[in-house]
């Protein structure tokens, strides 16, 4: 069904969402303020799309991977923005990571122009997106999401969550329970070494057993090193728990565990460990228990 | 080595440890301050032991499986208790999970009277125990666990892990990274489905990337279903965490998310939920947040 892709945006994960767009063999207009990033692009076949009205005009599916909610706000409702500019009967697609109130009131926006909108937040990483192996969390009209299957499955596995906002929501859920079980390996960690125990022995026991999870397989053995390379930095996780603060507020939910987690991933920005893998949460728990679990090999 | 084995608890999880020692081709003494379950036990071949003192004094293998800190050290410390008893050259293990301080103490007082002693809780529960699928964690001398190694393998899969008391930090380590995993787990689904999303959707994302654990695996489909039935009690976890808290402040270690995991277990108790599964955790996130993920069916 697919004419003409837009591609707004083609930061760390834009880029190669795009290329990958590309590769699948899809006509695609590309545009980022940095206009680099365009050039590089159209290298691997795609056009220059010379601002955001241009791409908007001629796009039949719009995609946005923007930094924050009002990037994305900005872009599509200001004035001379996306939706002013979009043809009826094309459909826009936000891939970044937003406020579902947010996602929610562009799409409904979106809707009065006659531009079916889907909210479509990924989790996977850079590594996801240049292997098109991104988990992908679709939000907005089923028949919408099924239109858009053919670009969805160039860039990963999506799963349809429901209404507007939906895919933005299992993010934002994601991205609690990401962040909790970082927490939980760094609060386990640091009491077992101020205990005395080698926190190998600890990373393998508990890897192996019911406290096993995804976050200590994959990060447990680095900590340990003392290694923090991103992986997925702790400035935009920051960002994404301000959003959960922001719609749980908005929701009446408390969540008193993630709100230490906040806070915790406060300390970190405050350090200056905002370009660390978020991981290296570990270091506040630490930092409060005046000990250290890592080794100094990687700082 | 083994010619008797001595075992002092015969509980949920110690009833069928024992019965597997028997099945193994051990000979056994149990003790129980129940008589019927000794009774139980010689059906299966086990010597009816008569008191922890006629225990204690045949035993070439001391075991006991104790339900917290202070009924091991009254078992072991008192007047006329196990260390009193117990030949030299024999060994003691404690296989209750208990504070590491007391652990530690237990075992300083065994090795003034020639008896080496080893710390060695299990996780796995009563599945586990049933079917010597037994993770479990040892600490104290290296040589005892050596000798130990033919009564361990007939429960489950040993790992060694320290000195004395290492087994107790590592369980513990364990009991926090398992309530703060159910906790974002709970945290995550009441968000999810007061902003509206289906919770089977959040589970079946959640658990297919980085946000998965294995708590998630066992007890997201059941929580969606209602049922809470144990699996762990939540008053044995809400008594592991008490532990995690007294051992914590003793060690100086600050642990602010385990603390209101700890404060979340101590609602659960407050409301009467203490026999049911810990992953009933969510239904203090419910309570705050009025709202109910589960449906009714269990109730």
């Amino acid at each position: 069904m697919t004419n003409t892709i837009g591609f707004i945006g083609l930061g760390i994960m834009g880029f190669p969402m795009a290329k990958n767009l590309l590769t699948a063999g899809l006509h695609l207009v590309g545009y980022d303020i940095v206009s680099e990033k365009v050039d590089r692009l159209m290298d691997h076949g795609a056009s220059r799309g010379t601002s955001l009205r241009d791409v908007a005009e001629s796009a039949d599916v719009l995609i946005t991977m923007l930094p924050d909610s009002p990037d994305v706000e900005n872009a599509y409702l200001a004035n001379g923005g996306i939706l002013e500019c979009m043809k009826p009967g094309s459909v826009a697609i936000d891939m970044s990571t937003i406020s579902p109130v947010v996602a929610v009131r562009v799409a409904e926006a979106a809707g009065k122009v006659g531009v079916p909108m889907l909210d479509a937040p990924v989790s996977g990483g850079e590594t996801g997106a240049i292997n098109a192996k991104l988990t992908i969390m679709v939000g907005g009209p089923i028949e919408t999401y099924q239109r858009a299957d053919e670009v969805f499955r160039a860039l990963g596995s999506p799963t349809y969550c429901g209404p507007s906002g939906s895919g933005q929501t299992v993010k934002a859920c994601n991205q609690i329970q990401v962040a909790l079980n970082m927490v939980a390996m760094a609060e386990a960690l640091v009491f077992g070494h101020k205990a005395g125990v080698d926190p190998e022995i600890i990373v393998s026991v508990l890897s192996g057993g019911y406290a096993q999870s995804r976050v200590m397989d994959v990060r447990g053995p680095r900590i340990i090193k003392g290694d923090f390379a991103p992986g997925f930095r702790s400035k935009l996780h920051f960002k994404d728990l301000n959003i959960i603060r922001e719609t749980a507020r908005s929701l009446a939910c408390p969540l008193p565990a993630t709100s230490i987690a906040y806070e915790m991933f406060a300390v970190m920005q405050a350090h200056g460990w905002g370009d660390l893998d978020h991981s290296a949460v570990i270091k506040v728990v630490e930092l409060l228990s005046d000990t250290q679990v890592h080794s100094n090999t990687h700082g």
